[in-house]
Parts: structure tokens; sequence; C-alpha cells
């Protein structure tokens, strides 16, 4: 057993309120105990017990690790010309998902795998500790599997995403590719995922379709999550309520009784404005669905198609300009909200029994997260009971 | 003399078209050597001369230092709660400039150096090589000299902003302190200084005011630079290009007479979205200028009040979101621009005889600075030839 003080923590969120003040569960002069890859104690410096190692905090604010709970982060290929062309409003006439279906599905096992550790380390640099990983660029039952089990290597959060969108061989025949999706393909895949998700929207799977999709996948013992609403108004948030998901993703496009059902349900809004800040779309509502009642989580999103960013400091500063969040709501959103969002008990919150995952900020308050935003803040990050930085 | 040849670039932005193609002078698998303080040699990689020392970029692409030609470092105390309540949508009883002013003249020599070296540091970490820094935060003829006579030993791009509001001690006699910052504290500014600055707003100070403060500036051997048309349309710009000043600074609240102006003159229009990104106002229309032939900038107007980020990154991210510049044009504008703002020649490129001055990112591309927003990409920089990363 080996104990870690870190001391002198000037501003700490615990995400617990009975730690501390606010939702945030706020704390000033306080000190975490970390006992290996637990939290052990959390509370005033001046009343922290012994351990074997002591880090001085020096003032600085600490909370707990960012949980990303949605990415994308085994591809291969580069969509740079296209983000290029995009944004120097020029057209692009390859690009697009398949891009990367082709560029994913021709890589090497080992390419694919320092992808995601690459991705992953430099998101723990920037203080996520817990990250979600999607299947969604093989489309093939081969491609799709081993997708997965490469994310397994590297998270325990990993979503089947076979009917990220039809597969090109399946182009003329998106039923059958449903039918893949729900049949050989969920079996190769259900051994390596936690969850099922589907892009329900035009263009992608229709409600029906969806449906089918997400059934398939809890009767193999999958928890569904949705990627809903995004580019348009459509069934997924009310089908991601109705079969109790987890979470719906993006919900860029709601109406009253979207909001209402999410309000009225488990199921977090996961909102990813780094999609919407690379695609120059309109960007979420957060402050009606928070006033609503509904749970709200930040996430990436990263993938190299439309929001290529592992920072959840950066979807944190622009949930606060863009979303009508306040910086403590985005800051819950993008830690205790991701935990919600992948139902972890063990992330998301600084409290004894909790994983010790714990960042420390060149700040003196976790408000900088939004207040300097593009700084690269993160000092320091434990990621159970490993120090990292 | 010590040499260094920095090989294996996967892409360079020289910034210099004599080199490579386009505006940014891009070149592909570059190397450049480094001699001393200086650039010695650029161009490909297999034909580059021997050195002392090599440095494998492995495909990485490189860029000139970025040129941060609008900051305001000089200050003490603390506006978290201010931002805090802003963003919160809470009133604010205190807070403003004068809060800063307050603290900065309450705070030590020590301290306000230590801020200024914190937050020099944290821009070379983002790639800024050069920074201007102004006073402005003293409004005495003492405290205003001292922020100098500070930022001197930080950089040589030093403004004089007694300028900045009027002192609290004026309030009831603008005019008293037009004629000091034009009487004493200029003499005991203009030593230290290399610019002359002046908050020309609607609240600040007027077109006639303005016009003082620049031409007693411009007497005393300073070159003027103007804060103008940020909060409304206002005389700023035209008194800019009418001054022969080198930068008209925010330019967000133009007119057509306004934009021909600059497009006809050599004041360089420098824009800094992370003023209007952290008060939540309107971008300013960079394409429109750039279509007019202007000029363009970026920086960051990094202070505690209105824009308190340091990186350079993130204002090119937030450029190409918001105000129609192209990733190309963004990062052109974030160090070509930045040293045509100070009417610098030896920075802002690569290319011999400039100061070594180099960023290597840990990216393909200089598009990923805009590709992926946040991640802080840059993972060496050498500023007059010494590496730091
Ligand atoms: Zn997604
Ligand atoms: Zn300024």
């Amino acid at each position: 057993m080996t104990t870690t003080l870190i001391t002198g923590i000037g501003s700490l969120v615990t995400n617990d309120p009975a730690h501390g003040t606010g939702p945030l569960g706020l704390l000033t002069d306080a000190a975490v105990v970390l006992e290996d890859d637990r939290i052990a104690w959390v509370g005033a410096a001046d009343r922290a017990p012994a351990a074997d190692t002591v880090h001085d905090a020096a003032g600085r604010a600490a909370l707990p690790g960012f949980v990303d709970s949605h990415a994308h982060l085994v591809f291969a290929g580069d969509r740079t010309a296209e983000f290029n062309a995009r944004m120097s409003g020029r057209s692009y006439s390859a690009g697009g998902i398949r891009t990367t279906v082709a560029a994913t599905r021709a890589a090497s096992d080992a390419e694919l795998d320092a992808g995601v550790a690459r991705l992953v380390r430099e998101a723990l640099r920037q203080g996520t500790t817990t990250v979600e990983c999607k299947s969604g660029y093989g489309l093939t039952v081969e491609d799709e599997a081993r997708a997965l089990r490469i994310a397994a290597r590297h998270t325990p959060e990993t979503t089947y995403l076979g009917a990220h969108v039809v597969a090109p061989e399946y182009a003329d025949d998106p039923a059958g590719y449903v039918d893949l999706v729900t049949g050989p393909m969920l079996d190769a895949c259900a051994p390596h995922a936690r969850w099922v998700d589907v892009f329900c929207e035009r263009g992608a799977f229709d409600g029906d379709q969806a449906r089918a999709v997400l059934a398939a996948g809890v009767r193999r013992g999958l928890v569904p999550r949705v990627h809903a609403n995004q580019l348009g108004h459509g069934p997924g948030v009310q089908l991601a309520v109705e079969l109790g998901a987890a979470s719906a993703d993006h919900c860029t496009h709601l109406d009253d009784a979207d909001v209402a059902a999410l309000a009225a349900s488990d199921t977090v809004a996961t909102l990813l404005p780094g999609a919407e800040f690379s695609t120059r779309a309109r960007y979420p509502d957060a402050r009606r669905l928070l006033d609503a009642g509904a749970t709200v989580a930040l996430s990436t999103d990263c993938n190299p198609g439309s929001s290529f960013t592992s920072s959840m400091p950066f979807c944190i500063a622009v949930a606060v300009r863009e979303m009508g969040m306040t910086p403590d709501e985005a800051v819950h959103a993008a830690t205790a909200g991701g935990a919600r969002a992948l139902r972890r008990t063990d992330v998301g919150a600084v409290t004894p029994g909790a994983r010790a995952d714990l960042v420390l900020l060149d700040a003196p308050s976790h408000v900088h997260l939004a207040y300097r935003p593009g700084v690269p803040l993160v000092s320091a990050v434990w990621r159970g009971g490993v120090l990292h930085g």
C-alpha cells in the first residue's frame, strides 16, 4: 500500500456537496490522500493525515480528472486538406467519413493502436483520465471487431458503432447493412464492447433502423447511447429516452418535447461543442437543458472529420462562451456529467473510494479553464493514483 | 559560432514566397540551419549543409515563432470572480480596469516582474517568441514608468499606454489627465518605451484627446499605435491612419471608409479575438479587411479583464471559426502580420538573416493549429537560437 498526500490545494472541486459548498462541493485550502489507485481522504489541509509521499500544490486549484464520454479514436488517414478546404470556403471533392473508413481498413493493427495511444496520451496531458472510444470507421465484421479490440486495450468504455454510416458496399442496400450490424457484426463486436451506439440522423439511420440496432445491442447485453439530433431535428432523443439510453449525444436541434423527455429521464444530454466549432454549425443550447432539469455532459467528440480536438478545457471554454453554461456548470459537465453519461460512480468526483484521478491546474481556480481559453493550464494529472506530468 | 540543423521538417511555413509556394512560402521536406541567434539557411532537407548539432523534426510542421503584438502583461490582482459573474449572468459591483490599477499600484516591483515573466514563459511554451507589452495599469507618473521599466526587462516592444483610462484621481478632470499623460508622465515613460498607444473609445479618450496623446508621443520619438473601434464606431482607425500608426487594434466596428483607409495605408489592422471570446462580443470581420487589401495581424490582447489568454494558437482557431480567415491567413497574421504591426523585419519569417525563432508542432501541418483547437501542439520552440521545451 502506498499513500500520497496532495496538500496546499487552493481550491478543490470535489463534485460531492457533502465535502464543500455548492454543486461542485468546493473546498478551499484542501488536501487529498490517495491510497494506491483510490482516493482515501478529502478535507481541510490542516487536518490531513500523514502519507508516504507529500505533493505540495502551492495554492493551485484541483479537480476530478475529466471524463470524455464521446470520442472516435480508432482511425487512420489524414483529413487536414478537407478541413482546410471547408474553412477556406473551397469545395473538396472526396472527404467525409468514407475517406477515414478506407484509410482505417487499410491500416495495420499496430498503426491503429499507436493512433489511439497517441490521442489518449495527448488527452491525459490535458487532464482527461477517462475516455470513451467508439468503433465506426471499419464497417465490416472484421474491421469493427478489430477497432473494438484495439480500443479495449486503452479504455473499458468501448462502444460498438457499426451503425455510424451505411458501409459503402451496402450503399444500395441499407436494410442489408442493418441486418449485418444487428447480426454477424454484433456477434463479433459484443464481446469487446460495453455500449452500443447509432448515428440516428437523416442520411445515416432513421428511427426504425436506429431502434433495431440499439435493441439488438441490448439483447446482447450492451447498453445504448445515441448520436441524436445533431444536424437537424429527428427521433434520436426520444428513442434514447424510450430505450433508457445512458446518453443522447449532440442534442443540437431539440423541440420542447425532447427537452422535457431528457429532463424527466436518466438519459444524459451530452453536448459536443468541438463539432459545432469545427463545422461552423449552430451550438446546442445547454442553458435550456439545464433550466429544464436535464443532466448535461460535455465531451470532445474527438474525430478527424468534424471535431479533431482532444481538449476538454477547450470544450469548457466554448460551452461557456456559446452555450449559456456558467464556468461551474461547464466544469461539472466535463467531470461529473461525463461520469453520469458513462454510468460510472467511481470517476468524476474527488471523494473517498473513488478512483484516484485528479487534475492540478497552474491556476488558483477551476474558473480559469474558461477564463484562460487555449492556455494549457494542466500542470499534473493523477490517473488511478499514478502521477503524469 | 554554433550551428544547429533542424531537418526532417514535413511542412515549413517560411512566410517568404521566395522560398516556397503561396503567401506562406510553404516548403515540404525542409530543413533550417540556425547560426547562433540567426537563421543561416533554409531549403530542401536533402540539400542542407552540415552543422554542429542536428535536430530531427521527424516529419513535424514548423513555422516562425508567433509575434503577439498586443498584450497587457504588467499587472497584479485577481479578476476571476468578475469574469465568473459576467459569464454566469450575475452582476458584479466592483471590477473593471480600476480594480487592476489599484492592485498594480499596491504591488512590489518583484511581484510585477514575476507576473510578466510567468506570462512570457507561458506564451513561449505556446510558440510566442516576440511579445509586445503595454503599461496602462499604473496611471500615475511613477507607476507608468515603473511598468515600462519592468516590461523592458522582458521585451524591447514596450508601449506607453498612460492613456488607457482616465486615472481615478482625475475622474472630474479628464483634460488635466491628458495634460499629465502628454507632459510629466510622458517625460518619465518615453525613455523606457518604443511605442505610444491610446484607448480611443467612448468612455475613455475621444478623437481630440487621442490625437493629443499620440502627437505628444511622436514628438518624443515614440511610434503610435491605437486601441480603435473596439466597442463601437469611433475616430480611432482614421486617426491611426492619419498619424501613420503602425497598427490600429481591435477594429471591430468599421465603416467602409475605415476599411478603405486601412487598405490604402501601412497601418496594420490588429484583430484580438480573445477579447470578443471572453466578453461575448461580436467578432471583427477579418474577411472584409483582407478582401479590401488591408494587412491583418492576430494578437492575444492578453490582460486580466477582457482576454486572459496568452495562446496564439487559440486566437488562430477562433479567427478561422468566427472571422472568415482561412487557416493559412490566420497563421500568416499571427506571425508575419504581427511582425508588420511591430515594424519588425527580423521576426515573423523563416529566412536567412532573420532571428532564429522557430516553432515545431506535434502535427504534420500548420493547418492543425485551426484543425485541432485547444490542443497544445507546440512541441519545441527556438527563440534567438535557444531551444525551449
Ligand atoms: Zn460522435
Ligand atoms: Zn488592449
